[in-house]
């Protein structure tokens, strides 16, 4: 069994469900913090236990470049390498190989630059599956085309074509037992986000995603879109939202029944000076922490919050002291997989919507802007 | 009580002792990682308490910049702020603020720049003390003058004199009952460290330094001023040797009846890319780790080694990630802990002497050079 819905809530798509892996069960709707290059910036596997983190989310393109999937695979996988042992998924390189301007894409592949030192690779569906088995992650994903959020009608039309050509190809090279998801793209066209739909939720494949958002769209079309297309998704298959995001905007998504998010968000901005509260985000940075001798969010029981105060973490950014990106990190990982868990529990108890309501409410701004404030 | 000793091995002077503050007991001797700005860089004081760290150092010129002894005392303390509840001992800042080159000292006190902003400060004995009473530490040290180790005899001299002057208003200042260690001075010249150590140990301490070492000097007059000023303090106080340092040296310092070090070098050095193992320092930027499945050193207990290999030190290492820093610090400082541990096991079985052959003999390598082989 890869998936199993727990409840299904009554008043919205939104539902609680699990996803089996061979490193263990993964409660959704949850966010995956990202791990980029086999770490989650700044943190170590035991902090990430402790505060609830079930899945991480490693890339292929970086790790093929470096220190390259064939040492991964001699050091006994991505597991051992990086020494988490619960679920990984891999993205597939896609969204890092078009978001790069050298690009060149033929049906046959991709041939893209490093970012480390500019040389040349060739990719094919078949080498990224290769790949990730190598590297040996729970869920692979597909190598796709992800357009712009601004791409013409034309340019995506191609890029839904050769994204299904491809997603046959992955498909039909896997040898492993490693879960595989496949993505649906079509950018902010709603016909082609349903022949692309149609196309890839016909082959297949354990579980969904929806690619190509978050990427430079407007935000009316954000919401159309991935309401639109998750609505084309399979009930009984696990629904993943790449790249996405906000806090606010995964509250929307998991209305509409999306089961998986992850973004370097929670992480980078963290890094950032960035800290998230219930009453929207702060800027540690700002003077008006330099004596405030509470923690980021009282209540919160994160190691940043039961330990240390606003005062401490103003002083560590502005001394420039490494310990600050380990704890804001900490701090921010946890508001969202407490966001993630409190969305959980109201689904069980069919009270999402009242959830929602009250995640507004205490934001007490417009879901969309909440993320801006106090910057 | 604040000193009790345990047991002095009979072949050489070293000595195994309690020191007794306020946040708790100190067995020694023991090396103090150095937590300049309120922070052992990268780590947390949960993974201190794991690696067996007792007592950790601060930094009185850092903290006074910023963020102030002001805001620290208002935190309620440094230990508070800091989320460090075992000791803390505080440098006085004398050896920071004499370091920098435009600072004028008079006999009232010093005028120094702010590394942060180059903004003027004056600071006298009295200020010193009043600072480290307003962060709470359990051991504060006089501000004394610390001169390069290749300063001239006259310049030492007067060095000397001012020291004492300072040290006695220092002790006349003190209103708190944390503990106020005294330090003596006197570069290479044995007169001048008889003079000075007459002179300090002279007053009601709590404990004695030796400072103006590891400051330029040669190895051999290192070595030869660490002896003779060691052997010329009180045997029933702690003896602190400021900024000390490499393994080897402590080593022999232990041998000469030292009980406490600090030193930055196994948390930078490890920042830097050097691990310390039993056979010698690595440098982890070495491409022969790439493909080396094994941790820094096998047996040890410490976090990193227990989960990470070398490969993947290496490849954080190379990728710039901050978890790098993290790992490479817990291990140095494990290191460092366990050499303490075994150096008290030691003592306590009397066996000191062929403990110190077998360090050399496992290092294989002259004791002064090892932490340059690998590197």
């Amino acid at each position: 069994m890869i998936f199993k819905i727990i409840k299904e809530e009554t008043k919205t798509r939104a539902r609680c469900a699990t996803v089996f892996t061979k490193h263990g069960t993964i409660d959704t709707p949850e966010f995956m913090p990202v791990g980029t290059q086999a770490t989650v910036k700044s943190v170590t596997p035991a902090m990430l236990k402790e505060i609830g983190t079930q899945i991480i989310l490693a890339n292929t393109y970086h790790l093929y470049l470096k220190p390259g999937s064939k040492v991964i695979k001699k050091a006994g996988g991505l597991h051992k390498f990086c020494g988490w042992d619960g679920p990984i998924l891999t993205d597939s390189g896609g969204f890092q190989i078009f978001s790069l301007k050298s690009t060149k894409i033929t049906e046959e592949g991709a041939l893209f630059p490093s970012i480390f030192d500019g040389s040349s690779h060739f990719i094919t569906p078949e080498d990224s599956i290769r790949i990730q088995e190598e590297l040996g992650s729970d869920i692979m994903m597909v190598l796709d085309i992800c357009p712009a959020g601004t791409a013409s009608y034309m340019h995506v039309a191609d890029a839904v074509e050769i994204t299904t050509k491809w997603a046959k190809r992955c498909a039909s090279y896997k040898k492993s037992n490693n879960l595989l998801f496949g993505i649906i793209q079509g950018g902010i066209y709603e016909d082609l986000r349903l022949r692309s739909a149609k196309e890839i939720t016909g082959i297949d494949f354990d579980g969904f995603a929806i690619g190509g958002l978050s990427v430079g769209e407007n935000k009316a079309d954000f919401h159309r879109i991935m309401s639109y297309t998750s609505g084309l998704m399979p009930q009984n298959k696990p629904r993943y939202l790449m790249g996405v995001g906000k806090p606010s905007d995964i509250v929307e998504s998991v209305a509409m029944g999306i089961d998986l998010f992850d973004c370097v968000m929670p992480t980078r901005n963290a890094r950032n000076g960035q800290l998230f509260t219930k009453g929207g985000a702060i800027s540690i940075k700002n003077a008006r922490f330099t004596e405030n001798f509470n923690p980021i969010e009282t209540g919160c029981n994160c190691y940043c919050c039961k330990n240390f105060t606003l005062s401490y973490l103003n002083h560590l950014y502005h001394t420039h002291e490494l310990l600050y990106y380990t704890l804001a990190t900490i701090h921010n990982l946890q508001y969202m997989h407490d966001l993630m868990a409190e969305m959980r529990n109201a689904i069980k108890e069919n009270r999402f919507s009242e959830f929602r309501e009250s995640f507004y409410n205490s934001t007490n701004q417009d879901p969309n802007e909440i993320y801006r404030s106090g910057i």
